[in-house]
């Protein structure tokens, strides 16, 4: 049967995979939230018509946005990850030996539900002792929380909608603000193909609030143009000073100490966006 | 108007561009070949129902194809393209600095025609003086030139059909044979995503011929899953010693030196893969 | 979310409808089963890719394979209908008044099961008390049954793979030999747009067997082309000799005494076929 | 090459065929005008992204929406045809023996400009004698020519953007007083089953400006459904009474006598949508 998912990337460009059946299919109070079976990449979990993640290249995404914050951090015992309501940035911060505890802030309780029944795979993170969930606002909670943590990840959903806020100016300094004095945080910043402008922005926003932002990039097939890019912003510690000795040798499957440095050295033409940035 | 080209990736997977008209469809002896006008690639070079290049997002593959062997070479005076009819490697190729005479050898007479026609930006280089084009069978042309290349790139197709002879044993054969004793090649081989078995499979055996392997990667949005591999295989140079201040300046768009290093680092997966290979 | 089911409808007509989410997804003994959830035609009843039948169009397909033949007999007492495992066929057969018995014979019953589950609409009649319902193969029971049937339905699938049999001269020949010496039958004859060398392949093998034959058509939005034929073939009751005051006044959605008459008129294009034939 | 023509044929529903190539686009003061080379229909004109015609089908509109009026007028010897640019309805009404004086009112000249050089089987009858051919707005010409016409024919594009007008009531009252005291016209309103609302709406409107109010259907497999409707109004004549004898044998490839009878047969929906009209 010709069943098929396709997500428009943008007008002029479509991504299509084949779907098996589709498990899950839900109007939660913030989104459309559907799992899809698909025969190339396993389970899909997809948020507004947008694929978050799928079980097949979700670790390019997961421990890239994880390890290489946690590893720039010296002690990243307190660590907090807003959105990520799949469960795979926590799956990936838990693991991390020097994490003491985890607070994962997720508007959508829904997805995390839908996420523990579907997608073990990425779930079981959730279940770990070391994680706290909560059920609420990200952007309101790291208000509340001033000088609290070591590293952030804000793992979010494209700056549409709902998710908007987590990519302003305003949120960037409460993120600052509930950091502590030597802590650094990392954001999933879009297609530095196709999102240039944003990239560009952040990197600005964050170049006025901390003293080190550096850009870093993974490849997700599943995310438009394949090259996706993450932004960190730290107080004190530099992601181009860690030693490879000190990173943890844990069985990654896309990080490991080369990627670590690999992944900030920018093609011409991003050095150059932000270089006007 | 809704027209769309549409590329089958693998059974369960497509990626589809919107089409503002088709500038050029031909049936030549090799291939169906076609040149579309997207609004979202600009023009595109369609081989076979396959993307070949567009003007996009070609500088990520072409510079990547040509420099990072360049740069390895302390002399890379005389230089082999097989394939590579569109003419960006050839664009990419005659200006670098050290290249005195390259030679390129391509089957189809018509994707170089039709190339120089609708793609300025790629052909281009093409008119220069220190390259010779040659129409002709590239596998047949290397046996006849024992000895000759610094360095050789394979800018093929797929390896289906007329270009599969261009990933085998035989073919690695006759390229190390066509290479001067501190010669080097670089072949486009694929992606590590959908095609691992055959990464392995050329790694194996170039192994077996050169003292230097190589594995590197770019990212191409256009191609499946936007990572790309690249193999570079050695008599001599390795690229992983090139000094970052030997590399010349030149207005790139993808390749620095950062990328140059920064390219040879694999992520864990890919690592694997070729340890196994 | 967009997701697409797309039917191949040949090698360069697709036809698409959005999809909600699947009901139904199966392998059975026989074929592909899948019911799907769409805006455009509601519930959609899915054969090895192929739409069978929606709950919005269905009324066409249905109330014209079983009204123009049950009202051309004058004693449509005993019926046999081979197929139509989704009970539409059948909620017509048994609603009407001078049926007394009708037989179903299905080869496939997780159909029926599927059916039963998710399209009430169409498989309430297959609990009617006049229904006899029989999981055998239709071309075998034929055999089995000489002289026993006033009408018969032959409501299959395309003629690919099991069904293929439905639609050759030898299973006519056992269908004339299972109805009464003044019975008749129609069979789902396809499209006389895309199909017209099956369609006069049919008609020619029928008119060696019986002396009335007569196509008619339809129209069924979601089978390629929206024009759909089915082949009346008669030992004695000619459909055009039927009076329209004897068709009894049934809450129809698409026949009525008009469409039984206007039906039978061909467009010219047609009219040649058969001639042809 | 996969490169697909897709239509939306609304929200949930795509048609899509292959297309070889794009012969011509263009956008023209009124519209986007592309020609497409498709294997499935031959040359396909679409405007603003929606087929006209095809040169595989168009036979079933086109003499659909000119010989069943032409036939039910005993001396159609004035006819004027608004819009069809493309030239399919022209062609049949200047074959048609008693037809003396045809004017056709296009307002986009590039429609026929193309249409001569592209589809020459259809804009064949442009160059007709008996044609008179004026580019200029069909609303603002009907009031122009009161009393003048015996047939009038409207071929309008979908009931969007520049050809709303033709769909509304106040135009049918200058077409009502362009014609003849004894004069009838016809126009094409769109698909009974995704249009039922405006087809009521034309209906309802029509019948009180005219004694005669008759919905006919042909079918035309490149628009939505494959059922396709014309509303043909009328001051005295009854298309119902045409006598077969008096309807010229022309070589027709979907007309002929029985349809034009046939073609008022509606299907019961259709007629409970005009009753409650």
């Amino acid at each position: 049967m010709e069943l098929w998912y396709t997500e428009n990337q943008n007008d002029d460009l479509r991504f299509s995979c084949r779907v098996t059946r589709t498990l899950h299919v839900e109007k939660t109070p913030f989104q459309h939230l559907a799992v899809l079976e698909t025969p190339c990449f396993g389970r899909v979990l997809v948020l507004d018509g947008i694929v978050q993640t799928t079980v097949w290249d979700e670790f390019m995404y997961h421990e890239m946005i994880a390890h290489v914050p946690l590893n720039t951090h010296p002690r990243p015992e307190k660590v907090l990850i807003i959105g990520g309501g799949d469960g795979g940035t926590a799956r990936e911060v838990v693991r991390h030996p020097k994490v003491k505890n985890a607070v994962m802030v997720e508007i959508d309780e829904r997805v995390i539900a839908v996420s523990r029944q579907y997608l073990p795979e990425l779930s079981r993170g959730l279940d770990d002792p070391k994680l706290e969930l909560r059920i609420e606002d990200g952007i309101e909670y790291v208000t509340k929380h001033p000088g609290e943590y070591d590293v952030i990840l804000i793992d979010s959903p494209d700056p549409i909608g709902p998710a908007k806020g987590l990519f302003g100016r305003q949120f960037y300094e409460g993120v600052a603000a509930a950091l502590k004095e030597d802590g650094l945080f990392v954001a999933q910043t879009e297609s530095p193909l196709f999102n240039p402008d944003l990239i560009a922005e952040i990197y600005r926003n964050l170049r006025e609030i901390f003293p080190i932002v550096r850009l870093y990039l993974t490849c997700v097939p599943t995310y438009p143009g394949g090259m996706w890019s993450f932004t960190l912003a730290s107080k004190k510690y530099d992601p181009l000073e860690v030693k490879p000795e000190d990173i943890p040798a844990l069985p990654y499957r896309y990080y490991n100490a080369e990627i670590h440095r690999a992944a900030f050295a920018l093609p011409q033409f991003l050095q150059e966006i932000l270089r006007r940035a």
